[in-house]
């Protein structure tokens, strides 16, 4: 049974799929409120939720909001054929997961079908998500599930091979790692197709951090030509359809802030599937602010990762980083990408930002064979030293759209700024990631591109009173000064000895 | 911050709470689509889902659905007041409970509360359901949310104490025996407010059946001024707010088709803790085509029935009954009552029916004092075969607002009716009930009250050739053929010895 029915146009945005439907026609189809329907149109369908309308919407119409008109292109008065659907057989699989029970790689594949098609309710997708994180995922069903939400996606194919890759897991403000591990492991010769996110929680995702320098949204088709040209790229990954899934398991992550463990390990895997990477070096920040708390949860996600990828055909190697400071002086996306540029003009720059970057890339150039076991490191700081990845970084941002001739100091910073000093002395012995993070946001970080923070002092280091412990830029005075406000209030540095706050009665130390 | 908007009625219904902003009023309260607001109206809330619209609903407006309408009772030009809402502190609650770890009472009322307002979205309120289907509830917590899921809803206050009920697991069709034990047990003396349920996936629930006699929706005012005079009432539940988070928390249970063991027993005896009843006694079939299928599985759901009373203050006493055949002869609701009416007009029927009902209304009365211990059947036979419980059931009838002078012989039954004959010769060794719902479901039950079956033979019967098995009944020819169809296609009743279906080089048998 199926209607053809009339579109009506509605001008809301409800970020789900919904169909207003006549309640007469809705009535012969057996429909009633928040059933489930295929809506057709030029072959392809999308399973949308039914609500009911005796007079707004007419008999033989269907009132479609702009979430369906935008997947199909539609415009009033074109027609979509309607279908009553039945409930999937993957909510069978999901309630196998739910009883504690393993799946096999056909029923995941079929729950990821039916996930990406929006077959699934928000119900259906919740009970998932909670029983993954409730009862796990062995490894075997971790490697089906990793291929599978790559493989009902879009998937890049490179013409040359092997593919290297590097994921950080994040946490750790400033952690501009990329924009000198590309260009170097590029200018070595290597294939790197490097797809970042933009900052959700954070004050600067990778992908905000190089749109300041060139454009970062590609097709997968674009990328494989900048790619093959240039060895490296730096784009969005959002501009993609990489693994379609994870972004619709965020959705029912988020509200519940639940980021279950087996998920988080497959979504980083299903995105170098999908990508095609043959060797990949993860980066495993671990401090008291970071995702990663302690060195053992370290080694357990390290080995995790490591098993994962040989179940699937990647070659990975973790390097545990110390995640208790931001990385380098800069946060913010404009303050980043300067920072990075003038590292790579400079051939040199902050000891914790160049170290890392330096670290991460020797470990590709030796998997990749241009550097001899033990000597990768050393390989890499030649390739930065001797400005052959400068002169990479600039092929890439020309060859992504953007002006090769950029300097750092020609990178535009937010023009308001304001320099917060030390009301105190004694050395820093805590620099708080969370904190400064809300300062940077605070600023207008990462949609003001020129927002952010400029640390003058690191962890370690001797203070005296009146010293520049940091500065806060913004692109506008009201930002500015909401900023400074939390700044002060926050107090992201602390002095060994400084009393935090006083209580009539009660005193407060930061521990 | 908040807003203060003109009501644009929408004339659409979504079974969920959504309100539709302008895109400028959005972005002044700083939400996007999908996010929580509170909508106030004279001092009370809602929470509603986020939509957006650039034209439809303009600057100063919320475009308003009908869900919402009706629950403020609201008209176009109304002005309501949208305030951006946090997510709720019992999102924490739910997470401690996916994480394994026991709820305490305030927690579980947090929850309760949230779901019962609406302020948890259907993906809290998933992971909430599917946590308590994978890690459970002891005791303890079992407890806690009979008591809070009565407290967060209606309460009946009844002038006279103790307070006696009785409920059935269900599965077994034709079990209509609560017409015959409500009027028992208020004849003789006792106060029994039945509240039942209409059937969702059965032939006829008991306030389908009672509906047949007498009107069934009834304030709780009104169930309590009815059992002041009368001792008894048969009430639909569904037409108070007992336990409202159970009918919310069935939303989600429908379509992932679970029932989580521990939320079905707090589902019971948070009803009979909003009806306040003192002593309960629980009718637990158990059969292969019935919810409980083994004996242990009975005695476990027994004990654990028995405990969770206790620790709410109510006695428990369960019966484990034969399920595995109907009850009585009738199924469908007009079938029913006729049944159970003819039972208390001549004091005597179908000893399934009839011993059944006797068994439990002892129990009550042994419980209430009115019998002493082990004569409690014989005292309700002396009360059903003295005509005084057909007295009690007119005055029932009458209070609910039906007509006492009714007979059986005036209810009207299905109009079209086709008689199964057997085909076959030997002992009836299989009744499958589920077939027989299925079929009575294809005549029209429960929507059309005159569809059903009446059954012409039992269990262990001897069967010839010719003989009746059963009359299907309909209030349409179609649906009649449909049935009939049915029938003879999944052959409810099983002969000793008889071939199910043959087809070429291989013979089925039912087992």
């Amino acid at each position: 049974m199926e209607k053809k029915l009339r579109i009506k146009a509605l001008d809301i945005k409800e970020g789900r799929y919904e169909i207003t439907l006549n309640e007469e026609d809705a009535r012969e189809l057996g429909l009633h409120t928040r059933d489930r329907v295929r809506v057709y149109h030029n072959g392809e369908y999308r399973v949308a939720s039914v609500n009911l309308s005796s007079r707004a919407i007419g008999k033989g119409e269907a009132g479609v909001t702009i979430d369906l008109q935008e997947a199909f292109n539609l415009k009033e008065g074109n027609f979509i054929t309607v279908v009553p659907t039945a409930k999937p057989k993957s909510v069978e699989f999901i309630r196998k997961k739910m009883d504690g029970l393993v799946l096999n790689e056909g029923e995941i594949d079929a729950i990821i079908k039916d996930v990406v098609n929006r077959d699934l309710s928000d119900i259906e997708i919740t009970a998932f998500i909670t029983a993954l994180y409730i009862n796990g995922l062995n490894m075997e069903e971790a490697a089906s599930l990793s291929k599978k939400m790559a493989e009902n996606g879009e998937m890049l194919e490179l013409r040359r091979r092997p593919v290297f890759d590097k994921h950080s897991i994040g946490g750790v403000p400033g952690n501009k790692i990329t924009l000198l591990i590309v260009p170097i492991v590029a200018a070595a010769g290597l294939v790197i197709p490097k797809t970042s996110s933009r900052a959700i929680t954070s004050a600067a995702g990778t992908a905000d951090i190089m749109e300041v320098l060139a454009p970062v949204s590609f097709s997968a088709r674009e990328i494989e030509e900048i790619v093959d040209r240039t060895n490296g790229i730096i784009a969005w990954g959002g501009g993609l359809n990489l693994a379609p899934a994870d972004d619709i398991f965020i959705q029912v992550e988020y509200p519940l802030a639940i980021d279950p463990h087996y998920l988080a390990l497959c979504s980083v895997m299903a995105k170098k599937y999908a990508v095609g990477a043959d060797f990949v070096v993860i980066d495993i920040p671990m401090g008291s602010e970071a995702k990663v708390k302690t060195m053992e949860e370290a080694k357990r996600f390290a080995r995790e990762f490591i098993e994962l990828g040989e179940k699937i055909g990647i070659n990975v190697e973790c390097a545990i980083t110390y995640g208790d400071k931001p990385i380098g002086r800069a946060i913010g996306p404009a303050l980043e990408a300067r920072e990075a540029l003038a590292t790579l003009e400079k051939g040199a720059g902050p000891s914790s930002f160049v170290e890392k970057s330096l670290e991460l890339a020797g470990i590709l150039l030796e998997a990749g064979g241009v550097a001899s076991r033990g000597r990768g490191k050393e390989a890499a700081k030649q390739i930065l030293r001797s400005g052959k990845a400068l002169k990479k970084m600039k092929e890439i941002i020309a060859a992504q759209g953007g002006d090769e001739k950029i300097k750092a100091e020609d990178i535009h910073v937010g023009e308001y700024r304001e320099v917060i000093t030390s009301d105190g002395e004694g050395y820093v012995i805590h620099i708080s990631n969370r904190a400064l993070v809300r300062i940077a946001r605070e600023a207008g970080s990462p949609k003001d591109k020129g927002a952010g923070i400029l640390l003058h002092v690191t962890k370690g280091e001797k203070v005296k009173k009146g010293d520049v412990l940091m500065e806060i830029y913004a692109d506008s005075e009201y930002r500015l000064e909401q900023a400074v406000k939390l700044a002060k209030q926050l107090k992201p540095i602390t002095l060994e000895g400084m009393v935090l706050a006083r209580v009539p009665g009660i005193t407060y130390f930061e521990h």
